[in-house]
């Protein structure tokens, strides 16, 4: 980067088709990186961000993009823990208030200091500077909000680790899956097919509860036990008590007391995507069994990079579907009638 | 007890008054004990039973209560763990299958076998018979659903613990309040004055949730460190983020996305009554700082025998106002009323 203007595809205006552009990053401060960036996944929320349907206005034009993969290209004078050429991800937050007791505590996500978590794209940022995404062939991040991709995991498919990865390990891990537990992961999309690997490498009974069988087969092959389709309402008697852990990865609206009733005395559901419309639960579903139904979203610095770590050890990966920049908004239409297996992947070169 | 009719006031059928009746008990098994109960306390529950209000038809003419105290008048030859003169109590359950990973595990209240937890009164037991509760003179029941009550505690106030304070206490234990947790408990009833008791013998900080300040001197001599009108919605803005664990007692349609706005990151507030609607949450206020919305249900017989402990250490009983049974159909009135501080106890030798 000679200079601080660098390529990259924006949504122009709500609603409007992406481009390519070109943005400005910021000059490298003393704790920065620059990245090269060389892959960036498409994530149901950059769609929702770009066409303005979470209601929050929008800083257009938007780059989106937090599910970042590349290589450090330079550091600023202060940084200890990166170096040029070291593999590093960015996920959906590159910023934070670092002194309220969540950041303290590594819960980054939930920073309840005035800064807040400062989304990777469409936030304002310390400087005041509006954010902007991984769409794009350069970011420069701060060190500390920077993730190390291990060796092990080629960088297409880490990408989507940043956000779907870690917004199913968390949980996974908060909840306690492991050896012994019955996991039931509720549709096999982007997020949920990183839940199965990742259960499943956790040493989970896992199980997908996706609305037909379509996907059986790549169900079982990316390690679920058993595989269900939830257009048959017997398997709601068949299946009743079974789970320690329900993920729910589904934001369209589900009767979430039928799934309630999926869980073990003690269980917990717990929703992962946001539907539009306020949720119904019957107290009785809950009380009959001390069961919760909990909410959950990506994770903290440190649990992510513990996220990449296991996925190293693991060999897990995303799987993913790699597209030049002038397919994105193809991909888009395709995220949105659910036909991607499992993650759009952009080669950010072809920018 | 020289033969096996005793005393009891029964509501004859739906919606009519309880009146005074006899009704038999069963002949002393190898391990039951009969108790002489002194003191029968009064539920909300109770007026639901007695009023067909729960939809599950009912067993009429049905001798409600399951807040027994007593002291052991004989018991049967195989009964090891009390002998005639121990004072005792019975809760909402007297039996269950005994064999399942519930009761195995000491949680006989989430019952999962084909018996399931037998209610106290309006179910049907192992020997087929339908059970009748504590408005009565005497009741046979196995010795290991009963509970001792410490010497400490008089008997007219320790029957409430059997359903009101086991009902607090298992979720305070279960979520772990004491030293360091912000606790709220929601509406100052027969449930939330035990829970305000309790959370304070625990060593968590207090504070009472109430629909008005009416209540805000008793709640603060119970033990309470604060008290809130919720008529006041400057205090759901004043108090957001605040709390590890909110106990809400309240029955009626509340705005829970309001009070789920009150708790700190990670926290749960945790259902104990039930609404006859069902209840709508806001996914957002679920997963922007992984809180959970639960539910819980009086306790298992360890638990509860632990709780009954616990308060004869901390001097802890119920706050009751002692009646004749003649007084029953008023006392109901007043319950729905909210028209007593905080719980009816029958003294049975009147009937």
């Amino acid at each position: 980067m000679t200079h601080n203007t660098v390529a990259a595809y924006a949504a122009p205006a709500p609603k409007a088709p992406l481009e390519r552009t070109e943005i400005p990053r910021r000059e490298l401060g003393a704790h920065d990186i620059l990245i090269d960036i060389k892959f960036a996944g498409i994530c149901h929320s950059d769609i929702h961000t770009a066409r303005a349907e979470w209601g929050e206005g929008g800083h257009f034009p938007i780059v989106p993009g937090h599910e970042i993969a590349g290589v450090v290209a330079e550091v600023g004078p202060g940084v200890t823990r990166y170096a040029p050429g070291d593999r590093v991800g960015v996920g959906c937050f590159v910023d934070s208030c670092r002194e309220c007791d969540n950041c303290r505590a590594g819960l980054q996500q939930y920073c309840t200091g005035e800064l807040g978590m400062v989304g990777t794209y469409n936030a304002t940022g310390r400087d005041g500077q509006v954010t902007q995404g991984g769409y794009s062939t350069h970011i420069v991040v701060d060190e500390n909000y920077a993730l190390r991709v291990p060796d092990g995991i080629p960088l297409d498919a880490a990408a989507p680790l940043l956000c779907a990865g870690i917004t199913l390990y968390s949980p996974l891990a908060h909840w306690q899956a492991g050896p012994g537990k019955k996991v039931a992961v509720v549709g096999l999309g982007g997020l949920g097919h990183m839940g199965v690997k990742l259960a499943h490498a956790m040493g989970a009974e896992v199980t997908v509860l996706s609305q037909s069988l379509r996907k059986k087969d790549d169900g079982l092959r990316l390690g679920a036990d058993h595989y269900h389709a939830t257009s048959d309402p017997a398997i709601f008697e068949e299946l009743a008590g079974t789970f320690d852990l329900i993920l729910n990865t589904v934001s369209a609206d589900l009767d979430l007391d039928a799934y309630l009733g999926l869980l073990r005395t003690g269980g917990t559901l717990v929703q992962l995507g946001a539907p539009e419309n306020p949720l119904s639960v019957s107290p009785f579903a809950l009380i009959a069994a001390r069961k919760s139904f909990a909410g959950s979203m990506i994770g903290g610095i440190r649990e992510t990079q513990e996220m990449l770590d296991f996925c190293g050890e693991h060999g897990i990966a995303s799987e993913i579907e790699l597209i030049r920049a002038d397919q994105i908004n193809e991909a888009y239409e395709r995220v949105l009638a659910s036909d991607v297996r499992y993650r759009f992947v952009i080669d950010t070169a072809t920018i």
